[in-house]
């Protein structure tokens, strides 16, 4: 029989943290993302260099990226830039992969990095120019709907990635930054991504504020999404979008993967351990997974 | 294009408030059964005749039944019976459907109905007898895994069947207590149960408790099954089931369908502000749902 594989992007460092209020203190931090290493990830997004007066909870990104790629340096770790004084950051920090980000609905892209469609492409086409040996993958946010303008339609995302390819992009993360995209959906706009951007690379951030994370997100796999965006915990959430919530639960999606009979590299005992221990110890994050609530033993069940 | 359809069957009544401990009054349990019909159900498992020693939260089992049935004479209503004096009790009230239960795993039928499969079988032969101008629906439980036992099989599954059908039963409904399934195993396991008994009625019972429960139930569609059994607010649990939470959250479900393009004949603005009503005076309840806790306005999201 074949080997069924994906690929899972672990975000939580970045799109789960930042969204706790309290300060996760830097070891803390570190402790989490080795644990993630242990359970076998070998792509991890693990922090954003904002503005720490925006985004208090990410002032310490160099230190995070600092230690862990010296110490991983097999892992492929990502940050999240909002702008090229945060890609500079990252390249000085020692990252070898950053993460733009466009909003496609232009009220988000306001909200979320204050600036218009044509600034944002502008200051892209900085960061690739002035960058040339970190690897770019543009996360795309908002692409399913937008909490200021509703759904958002495929015609207006493709012309927003063809503007970033022509800038020299070549992987796109599809972004469903408010969790309001379902199954049809999820299909239809990457059958339409992939069919015109053939030669790129594209993958799936979903959030689970609807119920259909899992769905979603295997929606994704059986899709063709290059990898699939999960958070440990479902942590997430978006400061700049109201009414978002977790991300899709990384050890709830890998139990099903499992069951489904995919190889994903991932420790699923080591990750659902991890996983209550970031319950336990952050309890202030906004947690979707299920996994971390069952307590029971149950005969058979390797997920308990 | 063709309108696609699915019948829901609303279990909140049984499933959910049966594991809520403190007494919810009953004309309370009455008005969210009329806030269901206002929404537009058609199918409702309004309660379970058990004993009120073993579940004190059901022992007015009878006067809900005696009022929503006399107030709502078109809506199809059932309620769970554990045994024949149930059955008994169940028609005194005036019910027209019963669905007895009976565990596929031996340890499970023990802990929650304190019988062999034999016992089992020969009071649903009984009730059957007794009964004739009932109809009858036969809960399966643990048809994908056991709590005392690990995964179940779906051949000893096809036996049960085939020995509930030779009573002269034509209606199942198929229950993941425990909420293990997975997709392709819900899969496997409707299309052979269809291919077996093809002239029943078969329908699908999901619990959300390793967040399975929105793909799961939506596989049931997929896969034919003629009805989906969801509790509003994703209320849920089994009482001789340990870790058995939520199940599948009917306004969860029900935004899903209408996203994808099915007809329900439900209500969705009126089945959330239920929910939402429900989820604030049942404040102990067991909740799976997702959308009750969505409280931030987004544009053009009707589900707020």
């Amino acid at each position: 029989m074949e080997t069924k594989k994906v690929k899972l992007v672990e975000i939580g460092p970045r799109d789960g943290f930042q969204n706790v209020k309290e300060f996760i203190p830097t070891a803390h931090k570190i402790e989490i993302i080795d644990g993630l290493v242990a359970a076998g990830y070998q792509n991890i997004q693990c922090t954003s260099f904002v503005s720490p007066a925006a985004i208090p909870q990410m002032r310490d990104a160099s230190d995070v990226v600092c230690n862990v790629t010296q110490r991983h340096p097999t892992v492929a770790f990502s940050a999240l830039v909002p702008n090229y004084q945060g890609a500079q950051h990252a390249q000085a920090a020692g990252i070898k992969e950053i993460t733009p980000v466009i909003s496609l609905s232009a009220s988000h892209n306001a909200s979320n990095v204050r600036r218009t469609h044509e600034q944002s492409l502008e200051e892209i086409a900085r960061i690739r120019h002035d960058f040339p040996d970190l690897k770019i993958t543009q996360d795309i946010a908002t692409v399913f709907g937008c909490p200021f303008e509703g759904r958002m339609e495929i015609a207006p995302l493709l012309d927003l990635m063809g503007k970033i390819y022509q800038l020299g992009i070549r992987a796109f993360t599809l972004c469903d930054t408010i969790g309001v995209a379902y199954p049809k959906q999820v299909k239809e706009v990457l059958s339409a991504a992939r069919a015109a951007f053939s030669d790129c690379e594209i993958n799936l951030h979903i959030h689970d504020t609807r119920n259909m994370g899992m769905i979603n997100s295997y929606t994704g796999v059986l899709c063709g999404a290059d990898s699939i965006q999960t958070a440990i915990g479902g942590l997430g959430g978006c400061p700049f979008a109201p009414g978002a919530t977790g991300n899709t639960s990384s050890e709830d999606f890998l139990y099903m993967l499992q069951q489904e009979g995919y190889q994903t590299g991932i420790d699923q005992k080591k990750l659902l351990a991890l996983a209550r221990n970031v319950h336990e110890t952050i309890p202030t994050g906004n947690f979707s997974g299920h996994h971390i609530h069952i307590t029971t033993q149950q005969c058979g069940y390797t997920d308990l």
